[in-house]
């Protein structure tokens, strides 16, 4: 049966942009399982509220629904454990502090260098929601959040350094093969890279060469996914 | 057979303070293997030539010497499989990712609470050497990297956010049981344990609670250690 799935969309529909909902894109295909997307805005809370919660990514897997993107990676694994995500309990715990260090590292360096993008593209019934909870979150306007980004983007990727240090040792986070590590990491990078056009990764770093091999996974699924125009 | 670990020591021989060795000290607890240290000093390269570089935790094990933190756990599990240290290939690939981060936002953040604190119990022989190092890697006195770290200490324990996620989540960073995972982030608390009285985490993080039942493992070895006098 095919996976439902709510994933965030832009002002177009097909602009697909959440790090959350693409970390479970990745997890999907890593394990072959046909999905169908369903667009969704930051405002239809309705849309969603089947799940008990309003945030994406959620999906509907019969009569099955999961919210949160750790809670559905782990259902899936379970539900469908080859080819395995996580790599075993112990695998999957030591998963967990990379999630962690990713929503709080990754996605907060992130954001200051993207949000005014962000709310350029995503729809307009969305932004007046976006503007007001994101400048209540980070203390400012959108537009100071984003200043002085080209100088300030320096220490984001000096933030990456453990990446950088795995993937000069190894080709994948998950090891000799893509694990659930790589889908979150490069979960949280499919944010800028369809919502921006700004480089939040150098080009010479090892950390954007690992991107690239996988963008190029599972058919291209990263690298085809449509992105902001320049 | 006995391994044999040089560990770095302080002025009292009994004082062993390394993060590095740390690893080593517990990760050989985990899977109860008996080891014997012999302290060394920083300066004393000629005692550990034999290993082909000039840096602890060295270990011989019988005929085998292997040197570096992450290529001995790596010995190890390899070595003597059970009970394992890593769990698997994938966790072990992820682990990695911890290594790297502790490494690089843990052990530089420390660095900067108590290298004046470090200084001053290291064996007289060391100081020299000690302050003309660590002085040229952060391009200033070594009092001047402790300077206000009544207030920078903040900073360090906001760092710690990822663990402090994990650890509400699950009880040990290795899941239901401690990992090398476990031994690589208490390996490098144990540093500002042994050699300093600041405090650097808070009492109610969950980190610390995490630390304190590391510290009763393995028959209490790192609440047993000998700390520097208050």
């Amino acid at each position: 049966m095919t996976i439902i799935m709510h994933d965030l969309a832009g002002a177009d529909p097909m602009l697909r942009f959440s790090p959350y909902c693409w970390r479970i894109r990745f997890a999907l295909a890593h394990k072959g399982l046909p999905v169908e997307t369903i667009p969704w805005r930051f405002t239809d809370k309705a849309a969603i509220a089947f799940s008990g919660q309003g945030r994406v990514p959620v999906i509907r897997d019969g009569a099955t629904v999961v919210s949160d993107s750790w809670a559905i990676a782990e259902y899936l694994d379970a539900q469908y454990p080859e080819p395995t995500l996580f790599g075993g309990a112990t695998a999957q715990a030591h998963a967990r502090f990379i999630n962690a260090w990713a929503d709080g590292v990754m996605l907060g360096g992130i954001a200051r260098l993207i949000l005014c993008d962000i709310h350029d593209m995503i729809d307009p019934v969305d932004r007046a929601y976006f503007r007001q909870s994101r400048e209540a979150r980070f203390g400012m306007t959108l537009e100071e959040t984003q200043a002085g980004r080209e100088t300030r983007v320096e220490a984001f990727r000096e933030s990456l350094l453990p990446l950088r240090v795995v993937l000069r040792a190894q080709p994948w986070l998950g090891g000799a093969a893509p694990s659930y590590a790589d889908a979150i990491v490069a979960g949280t990078l499919m944010w800028p890279r369809c919502c921006s056009r700004f480089p939040v990764l150098a080009h010479d770093d090892a950390v954007a060469a690992w991107f690239e091999r996988m963008l190029d996974l599972y058919g291209g699924l990263g690298r085809n996914a449509l992105r902001v125009a320049a």
